[in-house]
């Protein structure tokens, strides 16, 4: 995958009052479907494959491990945006992901995460490459 | 399905921190959860078939329809009970179910649902029998 | 609360990964989040209370009930429609609403939902009144 | 706090189908909801002003990062147990943590998280400090 040439991700969320907890901030478990939902939309922006593969079931998105800084709260009805960026190019498919969480209203960063995901096939559970790998 | 013979079902739950909202108490969205797991429950005491089924994955259970009346809440940490039972035997695989969540503290009912649920085979997608139907 | 002049709410959801199930599609109490997003999403439309309270405090919605019927399935990054309808006016501060949700690639309805809610004062936790509710 | 005679927290899991995801296995953001049960069980059994502080309402505990690996995957009705260490004393109201997932059934490590938390104080939103701290 030529790094240099792929587009980063930005996608809007407005919380939702049942992500939001006692303390009327969003619970921190909700972030890492915020994160998850900014990957697979960084996938579709770069490579057609993403949808076809959904289609065709064929591959199974996992995570390896993802670390995650909470800098600030964010309440109900707060618009926040996920940008997502690859840190690195897919080596053996694993795919290293920077991500943040912007508050918009006020330009402030609410969280960061770094993750890798890797692809696997559905069909014999081995690790996938996209097209992009080859080159 | 001799309704006659079936074992209601009693499965116990404590209230987790995330299932909670802004004013300290379960957000609804859950109930449907935790009644959920009380069919599931109810399937696996009275049917041999639904484990089988499950490794077997040719069946898919569906929801038709709920109806829940919401009469008290309940907080973090608090220990809630979920009985099922089946309201009248299975016609033609559909599945009604009366169930209600008890406040182990207080012993009060905090709320009643009564819901239809459909069993479909994953493989042509059309509606099945279990065996007790048959009798 | 002149029922005539309300405008009704449309949202727009995208369904996520987290919110789908084994069977591949959206696990029904992620149904009950969407349409609470279109309750508040009405209260803001209708009434310019509504964002003050949240921001003084003093108002908690509870529901009191909730009927739902599913019709059709959706799936991850589907995109729904949750249109919301107030089905009488309010009186004694119980809000019954009507409530769909639309496929929008299809135009099918996905499932249609009943529910009343109460607004009680956070301060004495008494049912409160809108400004509207007086005319 | 002295951490030499802090007793470690395991508590009891078992996975619900709404848990899970298309692949048939837990989404990996409820193993971030079951990790803070871990935390507030750790809390409870060390230390008796959790739940004081609870019923006071005083102490906000707030998540300051989060790393976490996954090494198996889980499914609906899995049981699992997480297990929760202080990785070290408390000092100036962090609280690090060690914590794992096992697989009850096979004994296999399913994931392990480090995280470190802090607490505040609701009044004035400054952090507080446990008793132990003192010592």
């Amino acid at each position: 995958m030529k790094i240099q040439k792929m587009k980063h991700s930005t996608i809007d969320i407005r919380i939702r009052l049942a992500e939001t907890d006692p303390y009327g901030i969003a619970h921190h478990s909700n972030y890492f479907t915020w994160f998850e939902e900014g990957r697979f939309d960084y996938f579709e922006k770069n490579t057609y494959e993403v949808s076809d593969m959904k289609n065709n079931s064929d591959v199974v998105y996992c995570n390896l491990s993802i670390k995650c800084k909470f800098l600030k709260s964010v309440g109900f009805k707060d618009e926040i945006q996920v940008k997502t960026y690859m840190s690195q190019p897919s080596i053996y498919a694993r795919y290293l992901f920077q991500q943040e969480i912007i508050n918009k209203k006020t330009g402030e960063k609410v969280a960061e995460c770094n993750s890798t995901m890797a692809g696997l096939s559905r069909k014999n559970w081995e690790i996938i490459t996209l097209p992009e790998d080859e080159n």
